[in-house]
C-alpha cells in the first residue's frame, strides 16, 4: 500500500495508523491498526470518528488485513463486523461493501480515500460561495480534517472561505456530550489561523438573536433521498433556531453519505450511547439518562444541501427530494 | 437569631451556614458564614445560588453581622458590595435594601427568609394546575429547594403536581457550563422520588419533536415589566424550540424576583463569566470563549407567567406587560 497521509489517519511502510481522537487536543497519539477488531474498538470509542473518515478508515483496514493474507471469507468476516459498528453514518457499510465486492479490495481501499479527498475539495467549491465577508458562521461537532480525508465537509467549506480572503468568525458548538466541538474544532480552526469563538451549544440561540450569526453550516452522517439528514445530536436544535431566526442553515455532505435507499429521516437508525458519557463524574450516580448519538433535522428547516456534485437549494430539496440531483 | 432552615440554608444558635452547591450531589458540606466578604465569595462562586435563595442569604448575612456588632455604616458598606456580588438577579440587590431599610434588619432578614417559603409555596398552588397527568415536562438549570428557602420555583410547581398524584416525567437539561441540572435538579429530584431523565441541553428539541415533552417550566432571574425575562443561559433556546413545537412555555418567579422599574429585556444587565467555565480542561488553553451566564426570553415567547400573586396568561402578558396585576 502507497503512504496515505490525513490530518487523522495515515499509512507508512504499509502500517495503517490513526490519531487517537480522544486524546486531542492535549495529546497527538498515533495508533497502530492491525485487523478489523482494532479498528473496531477505535470506530465505536471514537478514536476515529465522521462519517466519511470512519468508512476510509474500514476500508483500509480490510485492505491491510488483505496484505497481511487474511482469506476472502476472513475480509467478509471482518467487513459484516466493521460495518455495523456504527449504525448511523452510512458511509461506513458503504464502503466496506465497495471493498467486498472489488476484484482488487487494496486498490479499492485507497481509492476511496482519494475519492474522499476530491470529494471535500468539490464540496468547499460548491458551498465557499454561500459565505459573505463579515460572515458569523455557526457550525456544530467537528466536520473538517478530522472527519473525513481531505479538508472536511461543512468546516472545509468554512476554510475555504477563509483562504479565499473572506472575513469570518466562526461559532463552534462544545458539542456534547463528547464535545467534538470543544476538543477537534477548535483545535483545527486554531491551526488554520481562522477566527473563533467556543460557545456551549446552548449559547446559539442567542447569539442568533443578538445578530452575531449570519449562516449555519454542518456535517450530516446520513442523509435520505427526500433531504431529511442525521447529523450529531444538538444538530435539530440549531436548524430549530436558524429557522426561527430567519438564518440559513446547510448541510454538507458527500455522495458517499447520501443513502438513496433511505425515504425519509424516519427510516435512519439512530445510534444510543452510554449513559456514562452523559452523566460523567458529576451527576448523581443511578440518574436515569437519555443518550441518543444523533438526531434528524427533517427537509423543511435546511436552506440547502452542498453535495460535491451540485448545491441544491432548500426549495428545490423540499418539493423534489434528492432524485433529480442524481450524478 | 431564631433557628431557620431550608434546603442549602441554615442557622443554627445563631450560627448562619450554607450548603455549599459546588460540591454536590457528591459532598454534602455546609460552611459557617460569618461576614459578608465570606458571603459575597459564596454567591460569586455559586456555592449559595438561585435568584431568591441568594436575596435571602445576603440579607441573612448583614443580620448576623450585626448580631456580632457590626455598625450601621459596616452593614451599609456591606450590603453594597454584596448587592453587586451577581448583577442579573434582582433579588440580591432588593434583598439588601430592604435590610439597610429596616429599623429592625434581624427580623426583617428573617421575614425575607419566611415569605419566599410562602411566595413559594404560592407559585405552586397557582402553576401546578397547569400540569396534567401523563405530562412530559421539561426544566432547564435548577429552580427548585437549592434556589429558594422553600420548595421551589419551577421545579416546585412540579414538585407540587407530582404530589397532587399526577403521572409526570421530568426531563432535566444538564445545563451547561456549570451543570445545575445535571449536579442539582436530578439530586433534588431523587430525594423527592419524582421520575426523571437528563439530558444534554442540546437534546430537548429533538424530545419535543418526538413528543415526549407537553410542557415547559423556568425560573427566573430577573422579570422585566412588559414580561421579558432572564433566566439561566440556554432558557432562551428552550423557549424558542418550545415555541416552534407548539409546546406551552411557562415562567415560574415570584415578586421579589419582578424588577417593576426595568422596561423590557435590554434594560436587564448579563453577567459573564469567566472563559475557564466553558473550556475546562478539555479545550485548547487559549481558545477564545463566549460564557454569558444568562440570556433573555422576549414575552413572545412565553405562555404565561406563574407568579405569587397570580397565573398570567401569554397572550395578557404580551398586550398588557405585568402593570395590570400588580399586586
Amino acid at each position: 500500500m502507497k503512504d496515505l497521509q490525513s490530518l487523522g489517519l495515515r499509512t507508512r511502510n504499509g502500517e495503517l495508523e490513526i490519531l487517537d481522537q480522544t486524546r486531542l487536543p492535549h495529546d497527538e497519539v498515533w495508533l497502530e491498526i492491525h485487523d478489523a477488531q482494532t479498528m473496531i474498538e477505535a470506530i465505536v470509542s471514537l478514536r476515529v470518528r465522521g462519517a466519511p473518515l470512519i468508512g476510509v478508515a474500514a476500508a483500509l483496514a480490510m485492505a491491510r488485513m488483505l496484505e497481511q493474507g487474511a482469506s476472502r471469507s476472513a475480509l467478509a468476516e471482518a467487513g459484516a463486523a466493521l460495518g455495523s459498528a456504527r449504525p448511523t453514518a452510512v458511509n461506513l457499510q458503504a464502503a466496506v461493501d465497495r471493498v467486498l465486492a472489488s476484484a482488487d479490495p487494496v486498490r479499492e481501499a485507497q481509492d476511496i480515500f482519494h475519492e474522499d479527498v476530491a470529494l471535500c475539495e468539490n464540496m468547499a467549491s460548491f458551498g465557499a460561495p454561500l459565505i459573505s465577508s463579515g460572515d458569523g458562521v455557526l457550525t456544530h461537532c467537528n466536520s473538517g480534517g478530522l472527519a473525513t480525508a481531505g479538508i472536511g465537509t461543512a468546516l472545509g467549506v468554512i476554510r475555504r472561505a477563509h483562504e479565499e480572503g473572506k472575513a469570518i468568525h466562526v461559532y463552534v458548538d462544545e458539542t456534547r456530550p463528547l464535545l467534538q466541538g470543544a476538543r477537534l474544532t477548535t483545535w483545527e480552526l486554531g491551526r488554520l489561523g481562522i477566527p473563533h469563538t467556543l460557545i456551549c451549544d446552548n449559547m446559539a440561540a442567542s447569539l442568533m438573536a443578538a445578530g452575531e450569526i449570519q449562516k449555519v453550516f454542518v456535517g450530516a452522517d446520513r442523509v435520505a433521498s427526500n433531504g431529511d439528514f442525521a447529523n450529531k445530536i444538538g444538530t435539530y436544535a440549531v436548524a430549530v433556531a436558524a429557522y426561527h431566526h430567519g438564518i440559513p442553515f446547510y448541510t454538507v455532505a458527500p455522495r458517499s453519505t447520501i443513502d438513496w435507499n433511505c425515504a425519509n429521516g424516519e427510516a435512519i437508525p439512530i445510534e444510543e450511547r452510554a449513559a456514562e458519557e452523559l452523566r460523567r463524574d458529576w451527576s448523581p450516580e443511578r440518574t436515569p439518562v437519555f443518550n441518543p448519538a444523533f438526531d434528524v433535522t427533517p427537509v423543511n428547516l435546511i436552506s440547502g444541501l452542498v453535495t460535491d456534485f451540485a448545491f441544491i437549494d432548500g426549495e428545490s430539496l423540499q418539493r423534489d427530494g434528492l432524485a433529480p440531483h442524481s450524478p
